[in-house]
C-alpha cells in the first residue's frame, strides 16, 4: 500500500522559481493534491533553469514541478480574481513565495484570506522576516548565500567568498517549509483551526549556518575563533589519486588507525597527537595535513578497495557526467525515463524515502502552463459556458495540446 | 498560544553526530518530547564540533541538541538492554542513524521492534539504501558530497572538486527526515498503525543535486551538457566592491534594466542579447561576464543604497565574524544568551518559523550526558532500588551536577 498521508489535502500553490516549488513538490510526494497557479508570463524557472526542447520545461522546472496540476490565470482580470477566490475556498493549504506587498495588492495575503477562512493553513515563504529592517526586500538564493555568511566561509581558504554552485538556500528552505506545513496539518487535524506561517529564508539559513559555524563564538566569552575549523581547513577537500579524486572521512579512533595503516603511515598510529578525538581536535592543523595528503600512489579503484576493506567511509568523487551512471544509483533505479507531454523522453527522479519497503510511485510529469485550467474551472463549479467566457477574455489560459 | 503540534509525541532518539540530531532537534521545535540515548563514550559531536569550556558541548552539539532529555546507557550490559526495551515501548517514534548491522545486533532494528510494536514509527537514516551495492557501508557528510557530485560541481570552475565547508548533506538529510516523520505521524493519526521508514543519504542528496543539475541531460537525447550553467559559471560569484564584497541577483527584465542603469551601462539596456530571460539564457556566458564584473568604483554601502533604491535583491557578503551583528538579525533577536548547566553563558538560536506571529519558545539547552537518566528510569517504572542497582553496575550513567 503506498504511503500517501497527505491524500485528500489540497494545496493551492502560488509559488514560482525554486523555494516554493520544492516545498509543494515534497508535499506532493506525500500524496497532497497540488494546484499550481501560474501567470501568463509563466514561472521564471521554465526558461531560467536551462535548455529544453521547447524552451518551456528546463530540467530544474521539470524535476521540481512533478505531480502538480496547473491553472494559468491573469490576475489583472476581475474574473480571474473570482476564480482565485474559489480556488482559495477549495484549498486546505495556501503556499506563497511572492513578496508580502504583492500578495496584499492581490488580496492573497494571509490576513485577508484567513479573515474569511480561519480554518486555512497559510504558509508564506519570504526573503526576510516582517519585523526587521530588511522586511519586504527582494531576495534570491545567491543573495541569501552572501548574507548568511555561507559564501564567506571560503574567504580564508580561497581568498574570495564563493557560492555553493546550487540553489542551496532555496532548496533547503523549501524542504523546511514542507516540514512546517506538515506540522500545521497535524495541528489542524487536532484542533480544526488553521494558522498563518511565515518562513523567512534569511533567518532560516542564517540559523542553519550558525548551528554549525558559530562554534567557539557560541560561548561568552568565546573560546576561540568562530567556525568549525575542521570544515574550514584548506585540507578539508577531496583527495587526488593517480587517476581522479576520492572522498573519505575518518572520525573514530579505529577508523584513524585503519587509515594510517592503509596509507603506509603506521608509524603515526601511536602518535599521541592523533590517538583520540580530543587529541586530533587539539592538533587539527597537522592532523588535517596528514589526512589531506595526496594519495597518488594508486588509482581511485585501488584506494576504494583498500579503504572499503578497512571499513573506512569512502567514495569516488562524481561529476555530473558520471553520477547518473553510479553503480548503486543504477541498481536502485533512482532515475527512470518517461514521455513528457511536450518535451519528449525525459528523466524522472523518484522519491528516495522508503516506507514499508516501497518508494512513493512517480507523480505525473510537470504540466505545460494551463494544462489543467479547464478541469480545475469545472471542478470549482464553473459551467462550460462560463469557462468559455473566461477563456475568451483571457482571464484564464488553457494549454492546447494540438498547438504545441 | 504556542505552536506545538507534536506535543505528546515521544521520540526515542538513537542518533548521534549530525544527521539524526538535526532531525530530532527540528521535531523538538514542533513540541515533540525527545529522549536522546547516549553511550558512555558519548556522541562524537560533543568533542568533534570544536572547542567548549568543558570540552563536552561543542557549539554544533549545543545547537543541535536543544530540547532533548538525555539518558546514558551501556548497551553491552543486559540491564541496559531491558531499559532500552522499556524506552522503546514508551515511545511513539524511534529514530536511528547507526548502521543497519549494528542496530540488528542490538535488537533495535525496525523489523525486530515492529514485530512486537507494529504501531511504532521507525525511521532509519542510512548512508545508502538497503538494495544497492553500497548497502551497509559507512558514510559521512564529505563522502556524500563527493559521491553525489556536489564536490565535483567546482571541478570546471576551480580546477578541483571542493567541499561546501558545511555538513550540508547531513544537515539537509536531517531536515528531510524530520519532514518524513511528520508525514508518518499524520498517517498514524489516521490509521493507528506505524511504519518503517528508511532515508538513505546518498540517494536523497543525489536526487537533490540532480533536480538542479541534471539540466540538459534530463532530456533524451540531451539538449546540451549537464548542469545549470548559470550556477556553474565562474562569473557566478560575490562581487568585489571598493571595500568588500556584495551578493546580488537580477533575474527579471525590470531588474536587469535597473542593474545596467545603476552600474553605468545603460547602453546595454536595449542590447538584444540581454532583453529577455530567453535571450540572457542563450547568451549566458557574456551576460554573466557583464553581471559579474567587479564594482570597485563605490563602497559596499554605496552600492547597497543604489541597488536597494532600484529594488534589486542585494546584501553584503557576511563572514562568521560579522554575521551575528547583522542589523536585521539583531533586530529580530535570532540569537539570545542563556546559562548552560556546564558551559557558562552560551548563545541560543531560536526557531525561525513564525506561526500566528510567534516563534516557538526556546527549548531547554543541550543536556550533559546522562542528565535525565534517573528521571527517565523512574518514568519508565524503575523503583529507586532498581535504579541504584542499574547505576551501580554502570548499565546506566547519571550526570552528577556536583562533580562537574
Amino acid at each position: 500500500m503506498s504511503f500517501e498521508p497527505l491524500k485528500g489535502i489540497r494545496i493551492l500553490d502560488l509559488t514560482s522559481v525554486v523555494v516554493g516549488p520544492v516545498c509543494t513538490w515534497r508535499l506532493g510526494q506525500y500524496g497532497a493534491e497540488i494546484i499550481k497557479v501560474e501567470s501568463p508570463e509563466g514561472d521564471l524557472m521554465r526558461g531560467l533553469g536551462g535548455m529544453s526542447p521547447t524552451g518551456q520545461h528546463s530540467g530544474t522546472y521539470l524535476h521540481l514541478n512533478r505531480g502538480k496540476r496547473n491553472i494559468c490565470l491573469d490576475l489583472k482580470k476581475p474574473s480571474a480574481k473570482e476564480v482565485m477566490q474559489r480556488l482559495v475556498a477549495s484549498a486546505d493549504v495556501i503556499v506563497a513565495n511572492m513578496r508580502p506587498q504583492a500578495l496584499a495588492r492581490l488580496g492573497l495575503d494571509a490576513d485577508t484570506i484567513r479573515k474569511t477562512h480561519p480554518e486555512k493553513i497559510y504558509c508564506l515563504i519570504t526573503g526576510y522576516g516582517t519585523e526587521g529592517p530588511y522586511a519586504g526586500q527582494p531576495t534570491y538564493d545567491s543573495v541569501v548565500q552572501g548574507a548568511t555568511g555561507m559564501a564567506g566561509l571560503t574567504l580564508k581558504r580561497d581568498g574570495t567568498p564563493t557560492y555553493v554552485p546550487m540553489l542551496i538556500c532555496d532548496h533547503v528552505s523549501g524542504e523546511i517549509a514542507a516540514g512546517a506545513i506538515m506540522a500545521a496539518v497535524i495541528a489542524h487535524k487536532a484542533s480544526g483551526t488553521g494558522c498563518s506561517m511565515e518562513i523567512p529564508m534569511f533567518e532560516t539559513m542564517a540559523a542553519f549556518v550558525l548551528q554549525e559555524h558559530l562554534a567557539q563564538h557560541s560561548f561568552d566569552p568565546p573560546v576561540g575563533e568562530a567556525g568549525d575549523l575542521r570544515l574550514l581547513s584548506p585540507y578539508n577537500k577531496p583527495i587526488k589519486t593517480s587517476d581522479g579524486w576520492i572522498s573519505f572521512t575518518v572520525n573514530t579512533d579505529p577508523q584513524v588507525r585503519a587509515f594510517l595503516n592503509a596509507t603506509g603511515r603506521s608509524e603515526l598510529v601511536n602518535d599521541p597527537r592523533f590517538t583520540s578525538v580530543a587529541a586530533r581536535a587539539r592538533n587539527v592543523g597537522v592532523w588535517f595535513e596528514v589526512r589531506g595528503a595526496a594519495l597518488t600512489g594508486k588509482t581511485t579503484a585501488e584506494w576504494l578497495e583498500l579503504f572499503k576493506a578497512a571499513d573506512i567511509a569512502v567514495q569516488p568523487c562524481h561529476t555530473l557526467d558520471t553520477l547518473p551512471g553510479d553503480s548503486h544509483l543504477q541498481a536502485v533505479n533512482l532515475i527512470s525515463y518517461e514521455v513528457h507531454p511536450t518535451e519528449g523522453r525525459t528523466a524522472a527522479i523518484r522519491s528516495t524515502i522508503r516506507v514499508d519497503e516501497e518508494y512513493a510511485p512517480l507523480q505525473a510529469p510537470s504540466s505545460p502552463r494551463g494544462a489543467q485550467t479547464r478541469d480545475l474551472l469545472e471542478e470549482i463549479g464553473y459551467s462550460e459556458e462560463a469557462i468559455l467566457a473566461i477563456l475568451a477574455e483571457k482571464a484564464a489560459l488553457s494549454w492546447d495540446p494540438a498547438a504545441s
